[in-house]
């Protein structure tokens, strides 16, 4: 199994910024778009923002699945649906990442509510639609996309993983390790993506009411 | 208005640990229960643990909000529709702090599952129930019992304030600073008890998970 990230809506804030830190971190990427040509503009302008040379290649969204061992879906929520639909088949060989947040903010409400999802959660929409064989994670639903894309931030924030595939989840929490200030906690089922989406929310509310972009989480009294 | 802190359910985890870091930093603390028997144990407990003089009296419930300028709710979520509407008439000229989680446990679920409550969140749910004229706030749903009760541990944790009432959530805001290790935060209007609320499952499960038992929340990024 290849070791290449899937980056899906890697043309976006989320999914740009991980990309490029795990570039810089060394690892394969690559970046997934519906329209080739914009994932091709996004892999360019990530190579042009690493001084030394990166992996990175910009494919349609199905073949950037077929190629990777970890897809990131890092759409918005009103995308998700369609998307998972779209690369189903593409997805079978490798571990899925749902990143997405069902905030109100994508069907016209405020970026501060959520959306009640009839599985429980943005995650568990995508494990019912995905194939049952892959295993599918949710992650990186509380730290700064905009964080993320400046190689100047020093990131810190926790990357809550929930999920109920052990082995994937060990695959993940490595790969988060990769990125610097990032401390991957495993957060139990996947079922509790629920709340760590939510918490996105209050994020968003913490970044209004007191100014700032870059608000995160960490969890204390751990022993990690 | 006098300055005493009555902490309903103050025979509980929660509330004993609150009534006992607030008596440690000099507080006038109220300690109040159903039973008038039971608080006045709590309170002699506490006087117990600390050993300097503490300023604590055990009351019955109503007796105990009559006398608060800031009246602190920590009992099961549900106990807390029956005791809110006790002690309405004895909470008209206080500041209502309601730090009820309404964990599925609490009705034979899981402690890592939060119950869907009609009006959004417990805490919105004790604003239905108190007088229109009493501001609620929401707190301490995320800070350790067991490590408020134990004076010998160094606290380390964000307290999440939400709220409607601007002038009270400031007065407690400050009531948070006086104790060592927890730092309060703004976290918006009352509907944002919804998502705080749940991070209690999260940080249960984690106790879980970890096999530790002071989990807490920071923020990071913030200017405070």
């Amino acid at each position: 199994m290849s070791e290449k990230i899937a980056v899906i809506g890697g043309t976006g804030d989320l999914g740009f910024g991980l990309a490029l830190r795990w570039a810089w971190a060394g690892k394969q990427i690559l970046i997934g778009s519906r329209d080739e040509k914009k994932a091709q503009e996004a892999a360019q302008r990530l190579k042009e923002k690493l001084e030394s040379g990166a992996s990175v290649a910009g494919l349609e969204n199905r073949e950037a699945c077929v190629e990777a061992s970890v897809v990131v879906l890092a759409v918005p929520f009103t995308a998700q649906a369609g998307i998972l639909k779209s690369i189903k088949d593409s997805v079978k060989h490798a571990i899925l990442v749902d990143a997405t947040v069902p905030l109100a903010a994508t069907v016209g409400g405020r970026a501060t509510r959520i959306l009640g999802v009839p599985q429980g959660s943005a995650a568990q929409q995508a494990r019912e639609l995905a194939p049952a064989s892959t295993p599918v994670l949710a992650a990186f639903h509380n730290v700064s996309a905009e964080a993320l894309q400046d190689l100047s931030v020093v990131l810190d924030c926790d990357i809550l993983v929930c999920g109920d595939d052990s082995q994937a989840k060990q695959t993940l929490l490595e790969l988060i390790k990769l990125i610097p200030g990032l401390r991957p906690i495993d957060a139990g089922p996947l079922e509790m993506a629920r709340v760590v989406e939510s918490m996105t929310a209050l994020l968003i509310s913490l970044n209004q009411r007191y100014r700032v972009h870059h608000s995160g989480i960490r969890i204390t009294g751990l022993p990690i």
